[in-house]
């Protein structure tokens, strides 16, 4: 059965990168790939034609869809406005919880040929490999009440944190599933000594932990697990945790990498249905010019076809082809380096598509 | 007027930390600082005594102190304390809530001599000077509601993001004055593309600024600011924002200078009343064994001296004299370094005191 993929360029840089991804998923179907890709709007550029970052032909081509590539949302563009609903960053959270993408998988991984580009001391971060995964549908991101009101004569703003153990356990499952499968070892990330939520997180990873006998749970709080990721990263296999500590953590485990220009993430639900996109964001000051770096869209298509498509055997030809590009000493400018050639994204595209 | 200083020794290398600071107090008495010393008991090491983290005592001398000196709080022992009121970390978020102690200064400086034990390039933190001023009685760490309780046949844990207006501008201001002494660079930290609360914070950023206009007011999603922060963090002079978003930033930045054993830091409330403590923790797992790092306490000594008693000279000199001890090569083991000197937790407080 022909399953469906669909293309959201989104903002900024995002519709070059999605454009060289797209190429790729054309060789995949050349190859025997059975699917059909369309594209829609999201974002800033669905928000200046509808006048909404998700309108309902694009949440409905979502729903329809096996697997969505996202290239990045927001800009500055339309950071001033007031309703907070139509911002761009509203229609990726909107399609992340129609769809109940609640297990986001956010691996920060050091391309050996990209370790020096890493502000770490090389032997800190070579060989790197974490997975992080993060709970993308619920906590504070979600959480009602919310909202800014007039009380006692001046405005408050609020939100709440909130998870229930079947969010808790659901994540927790993705979780061990996915230490099991690689070295482990899973660190949940809670701050148990200061909230009753982080508390309920701590009980319920704890109650799963004898499931999973052969994964070695461990316990860190937050502030504590980001000096752990800037002093020794490596200490890391799978670290689990909710919405916002996960958004803050995964960014900074992916920038001491010194390879977010080629990570890609992946947002699932129950039924494995699922959006990819690049970790790093749609890069408005270099938009349009051609430059930016493709490599992780394409990687995220390779995400794509294992964890959605079941296609693992492709998902590790686009793997080894951008490997092989990087080893040929390709490089957008983003990781340019001495002793490398500098391309445009499209060059970088063709580069990736050749090796293929 | 003899003013009263309160030491709170708290749990795990606590003690042997404040001690060596309580030598250098008594060095500046005896150099005419006029001020009485007494001790508290505060976290576990009160708990194990009273069965609470705060006792009344204590918070009753903390009140009457116009500083206190406190080394740090938790660790395992008390980790399973089943009512989270009565965990160690509540007793010191109780000194700071009774006390509105909302401002709190978080220097992250890397020492030039130990430039060389950062995770991060040297090029990169070399002559770092970050000021973070975090929010501290307010946000989600104080928020009502909060617990965890049944809805709907299971259990969910909540926690509440709430400021006020007030509260915003009251950090506020403390941020700009500090930026206006400082490198004029505000850099306010937020998630307002998700969180109402932040948005409202932006809003009280933006409407302070022209009162300050010598002062650059920039602003940052917070997992933007993580990564800058690992990437290029000498693009920031003072960073602002609220109480748990601060927990996670000022960590991760301690830990990037390299220095983490050596930063001090001060809560403020309105009226110069202040508690200081060093940045990083307990640290359980050297806490008898006399080989902790005094500094960051002995430097708490001088932030007190400086914002509390209006004693800047004296301050001065015992930031030189922790200067000289580096400069003779003296270490700690947590900053050992080739060709430096080992010296235990005693040896280096005698070192600070003879070059006092
Ligand atoms: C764009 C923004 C709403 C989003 C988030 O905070 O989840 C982004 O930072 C991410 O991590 O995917
Ligand atoms: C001990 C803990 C409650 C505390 C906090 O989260 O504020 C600590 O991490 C700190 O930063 O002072």
């Amino acid at each position: 059965m022909t399953q469906k993929i669909l293309v959201l360029p989104g903002d900024g840089i995002g519709p070059e990168i999605t454009a060289q991804a797209s190429r790729i998923l054309a060789a995949c179907q050349a190859r025997g790939l059975d699917v059909e890709v369309e594209e829609a709007l999201l974002g800033g550029a669905a928000y200046d034609v509808h006048g909404e970052p998700l309108p309902a032909e694009t949440l409905e081509k979502a729903r329809a869809a096996r697997a969505i590539l996202l290239g990045a949302v927001g800009g500055p563009k339309w950071d001033r406005i007031e309703d907070l609903s139509k911002r761009p960053e509203k229609g990726l959270l909107g399609v992340r919880k129609h769809l109940g993408l609640f297990g986001n998988l956010r691996p920060a991984i050091t391309y050996p040929q990209l370790a020096a580009a890493s502000s770490l001391k090389p032997e800190l971060v070579a060989g790197l490999d974490i997975m992080i995964v993060r709970e993308l549908t619920g906590g504070i991101y979600f959480g009602q009440p919310r909202g800014i009101e007039e009380r006692g004569g001046e405005r408050v703003g609020f939100n709440t944190y909130v998870y229930s153990e079947s969010e808790i356990e659901r994540i927790g499952r993705v979780a061990f599933e996915m230490a099991q499968k690689r070295g482990k070892k899973l660190c949940s990330v809670d701050k148990a000594n200061v909230l009753e939520v982080t508390i309920l997180w701590r009980e319920v990873m704890e109650r799963l932990a004898p499931e999973y006998p052969d994964v070695e749970l461990s316990h860190m709080y937050v502030d504590n697990a980001a000096m752990q990721l800037v002093r020794a990263p490596k200490q890391f296999d799978v670290m689990v945790t909710g919405n916002m500590f996960g958004d803050i953590l995964s960014d900074a485990a992916a920038m001491l990498t010194g390879s977010i220009g080629m990570l890609p993430s992946a947002s699932l639900n129950e039924s494995g249905q699922g959006m990819y996109e690049p970790c790093h964001g749609s890069a408005p000051d270099i938009a349009g010019q051609g430059i930016a770096n493709p490599l992780a869209t394409i990687l995220s298509v390779a995400m794509m076809l294992r964890y959605s498509l079941d296609e693992p055997a492709l998902a590790a030809r686009i793997e080894a082809a951008v490997g092989k590009v990087l080893d040929d000493g390709l490089r957008t400018a983003d990781i340019a380096a001495e002793g490398t050639r500098t391309v445009s994204t499209a060059e970088m595209g063709d580069a990736v598509l050749e090796a293929f």
